[in-house]
């Protein structure tokens, strides 16, 4: 067991952005300062610092990064417009930067054009805040789920790395592991760029989580041999009836719970969910390049002429989920109607 | 569209043997000349050759090699040991060098200790050949299933690779190629030695046949868009009652057929067929090094001391196969009284 805490992915301390260098782990830790917007962009596009939360919450940063005093809010839109451009289809990249951007936009109004650096690191930083807060209630109410001695199976990683703080798929196994529970985790090594092999089990493996890495294949298997109790995963989107869109594998999961009677439940914050997606169907899956399943890192595995299909995304249906844990609280069937309450209720903190 | 043939992965001509060397494809085709016994055993232990019948055919020509003229019962015994020396676990290759050795005896018995060689080789020849017709009727016996514009997915490499002439799994698609029928077959990269990637995709290009390379966790997204009409795997142990012993992987592959109604199916020779092992409970599932899963040929994945689980078969049970290809024919459900049938009538000529 290794008792070293897990470097945090972002981090904001002494007015200095420090991000965590994802794309050398688990080998080396390597955390490196980002004085400038132009190494936040870099980190972005190179994806140093990964997951959906990770990365908006750095780029919100990454906006005041080197800035003095005050900027001006035509400044501030190229410097917007310029880190949206690191990962263009990254939702909460631009939802973050945006966040910060009207904030200037509402402020400039009521005052001048000189928008105050301060003020706009605070909302980064409440931006931050938010995000853990998230993270802390989804393992709250994951949290019964995660009973002593049970045995659970995760895929790809939706952890502290790709988050903040906890997580959100691992959230429950944090907060039970710091509830003194004792339990047991299945990684998922999650083909094709091994999110779970790489980043999963190494910070299980650091919050001193027991974790066993297997093959995504292999899942069923442990599964027939009575040894997984429940599945818990992250989520790209949610569509309005509660179908998922998450990284390629999930569904074959889903299929494979229903099969063995195994629940199957889901973790994500309430943003994720869309409810002007109505189902699946309407969820567009990303095609990646052939280049990720042919090679692995300087080996080539496949001949280069070999035709690869590589979804980067799946759509589970949600027939197959068992219940859906946001920060809100735990959401079962019927999603349709039940998805829906989580907006009427907090519309005003949601959306 | 590669029109250069697909190498033997063994050949005897002219009274020697030539072994392609695996683990050079499908970057390097490498075919070399066993001139010693010593090269054959180095070639089992290294994985030149793999696939059980491969290997059992190369094992069988490795008994004769370097030998001229005559050679005595205790001396075949010290090579026939040898040779199983080289994997000892693998079935196939102690049943052909004993099955040499047995026919040695049998000839020494009624002669003279010194055995003629070309006697030997004639009995090695006579096994090779077996095999190659048992894959001509596997693929005759499997041809009407591959209907024009279909599409397949298979699993790992049960090809002509690894048995000889056109595999079992692969035996249909072969015969319906040559059939001129106009098909395609999703293949699964096989984690974690990517016999997939490496092996089926190669060997299926190289035939001209229409193939897409997946990563195996992306099967339950490609089912759901309609785009798999059937199954075929091959085994490596089939139990009295159906149950099917296979790379890990295909018990997941057969879950997923369950649920999106497509048909899943075996192909393997009769000898695969083992009544006395009644179901699939009782067959042991080898486990395999960590190394396997947290390393890339020369690339380390997850950390050295990940926990890893990595079983190297897992067992599909008979309700989930909808039909079992052997040399005899198509044998359905129910398998229990079915498979035996297949032993009753040709009992003579298969055990």
């Amino acid at each position: 067991m290794n008792s070293k805490p897990l470097p945090k992915s972002v981090l904001w301390q002494d007015d200095k952005l420090y991000l965590l260098d994802q794309t050398k782990l688990p080998h080396v830790e390597e955390i490196f300062c980002c004085e400038q917007i132009e190494s936040v962009h870099e980190a972005i596009c190179a994806l140093r610092v990964r997951g959906a939360p990770a990365i908006g919450i750095a780029a919100a940063y990454g906006l005041v990064v080197g800035l003095t005093e005050h900027v001006s809010l035509s400044a501030l839109r190229e410097r917007v417009d310029y880190l949206v451009g690191a990962r263009p289809t990254a939702v909460n990249l631009a939802w973050a930067v945006e966040r910060v951007y009207r904030y200037a936009a509402a402020w400039a109004e009521k005052h001048d054009d000189q928008i105050p650096v301060a003020l706009l690191c605070d909302e980064a930083k409440l931006i931050h805040s938010e995000d853990a807060a998230s993270c802390r209630n989804i393992g709250l109410h994951g949290l019964p789920l995660i009973t002593a001695n049970s045995n659970w199976l995760t895929h790809c990683n939706a952890g502290a790395l790709a988050v903040s703080e906890l997580g959100t798929a691992l959230a429950p196994f944090y907060t039970a592991a710091d509830s003194g529970v004792q339990f047991h985790v299945y990684v998922d090594e999650t083909r094709p760029l091994l999110q779970g092999a790489r980043l999963t089990s190494f910070e299980l493996g650091r919050a001193g989580i027991l974790n066993t890495l297997i093959c995504d294949n292999a899942a069923a298997h442990v599964m027939s041999l009575g040894k997984v109790d429940g599945v818990i995963v992250g989520a790209d989107r949610i569509a309005a009836n509660g179908d998922v869109a998450n990284k390629i594998g999930t569904l074959g999961l889903a299929i494979l719970c229903g099969y063995y009677d195994i629940p199957f439940y889901v973790a994500a914050p309430t943003s994720t969910i869309d409810l002007d997606t109505t189902d699946g169907k309407q969820i567009l899956i990303e095609e990646r390049s052939a280049h990720e399943v042919t090679t692995f890192g300087a080996a080539q595995v496949a001949s280069l002429d070999t035709k690869v299909f590589n979804p980067a995304f799946d759509v589970t249906p949600s027939h197959l989920v068992k219940g859906i844990i946001t920060e809100q609280g735990m959401t079962t069937a019927p999603f349709e109607q039940n998805l829906g309450l989580l907006f009427d209720v907090n519309s005003s903190t949601t959306h």
